[in-house]
């Protein structure tokens, strides 16, 4: 079958947004298919995950959202999540002090070990306002957003001056009938922050340098990558809904057949 | 009497932010006074107005915090204020289509004929959805914020991808006990939007250039200063008040003492 886009060909091996189906075909050729650059010691599941849609967030996020500078400080929400877990070790590399949360004591240890997080703490034990005050005694520079809400509306009022936001994701509002109404938004103004959405989509001219610096780095033992493979469509739903109750440690990946 | 500022010689003018107050005195001399250089044709209150903190905030509100492009559709609200009628005429001079709105018919119509908004409307009649809808059919790309809650959250919804959101002021929640909950945050990642703050302080380096720009701006007739002169300190408080039931027309001043 043609592909329709001369940048592919049989046989090629792309990564992008596709439905939840054995076989995908009908494809616009315009979406946004990556080719995939097949190497020995990379599974194919990592084109879910680090080198695919979830990775190029991370980095873009931070790269290019949050203007971080050596020395400063970041808080990562639901840190030990697909993109979190990556965004707290970029932070890492720059030389910031990172601190994330997560929904359980198992990812909050994984964070402070396997992960090298500054620190880590359970969202879910304690009021938002102790813990930030805790773990932030001097304030936060850097908000990477994954939760929105009430953790994005308590996070203002802990921002330094010129604090950034980078607005990645809202996880904690998706299923609801009406989001929460964030009341703290004039912080904005007295701290002089900024709150960036984006989408990785618009970088993708960044991936291939990103891919090539992300397995160097993986390589090098300086990145850890954390997935969770969830063997058959037929629990692709499960998988999915588990995400919302904060099930996932690491980036879930639903695999369709087995690598040939 | 000594100014312990290096900078400022007795009998000099400066514009700042100070009591309210027939006399000042006992400055922190690091305190942000800025050296009136005075000129024969600008009236001294304009260092209250547009070449004081509300002409600088417009200034470094739209051309460091916006990133507009020719052709952009922009909103301003309190667009007849000190600071918004200013907005939008810097504006205009980039080639943006420009609309504002105000809270009076009287407003609406300086601000469509002698401060050349390509539109504006009364945000008192009809519903903010309709009016939105209807002066921007294409979408907004740049929101100056004066007003902040219901007006932005609705706004979020209109905004077009890439939007900027210039938040410079929020008068609209400054006498409420709790602020208004702003739902329609998620816009921000959906729509790829930024919502900066900023405060002219940061960038008072600036300001030479912006007043020598800005006086040469009005003596070719190419920007119109509307203020508001009431005379005597005694009349303060009910002049500071009006302002939030909107009765002011440009920027407000009160005159301590005639220039001398």
């Amino acid at each position: 079958m043609k592909s329709g886009n001369e940048e592919l060909k049989e046989g090629d091996y792309v990564w992008g947004i596709t439905g939840w189906e054995d076989y995908s075909w009908n494809f616009d050729p315009h979406k946004l298919l990556t080719k995939i650059h097949i190497t020995d010691d990379v599974p194919l599941s990592y084109y879910a995950g680090i080198l695919g849609m979830p990775g190029l967030t991370a980095y873009v996020g931070w790269t290019e959202m949050g203007w971080a500078k050596q020395g400063e400080f970041v808080y990562v929400s639901s840190a030990a999540g697909g993109v979190g877990h990556l965004v707290g070790q970029f932070a890492k590399m720059l030389g910031c002090y990172v601190v994330g949360s997560a929904s359980t004591n198992e990812k909050v240890h994984l964070l402070k070990t396997k992960l090298g997080f500054d620190d880590a703490f359970n969202y879910k034990e304690g009021d938002l306002r102790s813990n930030l005050n805790k773990y932030f005694p001097r304030g936060i520079d850097i908000y990477f957003d994954n939760v929105g809400g009430e953790m994005l509306d308590e996070v203002l009022k802990q921002m330094n001056i010129n604090g950034r936001i980078v607005v990645c994701g809202m996880i904690s509002q998706y299923n609801l009938s009406e989001p929460k109404g964030i009341q703290n938004l004039f912080s904005v103004i007295t701290k002089r922050l900024s709150l960036r959405g984006f989408s990785e989509a618009d970088y993708r001219n960044m991936y291939p340098e990103y891919a090539e610096w992300v397995v160097k780095k993986m390589h090098e033992n300086k990145l850890v990558y954390v997935e969770e493979v969830i063997p058959g469509l037929e629990n692709g739903a499960s998988a999915f809904v588990g995400m919302f109750h904060g099930h996932n440690i690491g980036k879930r990946v639903v695999a369709v057949a087995k690598e040939s």
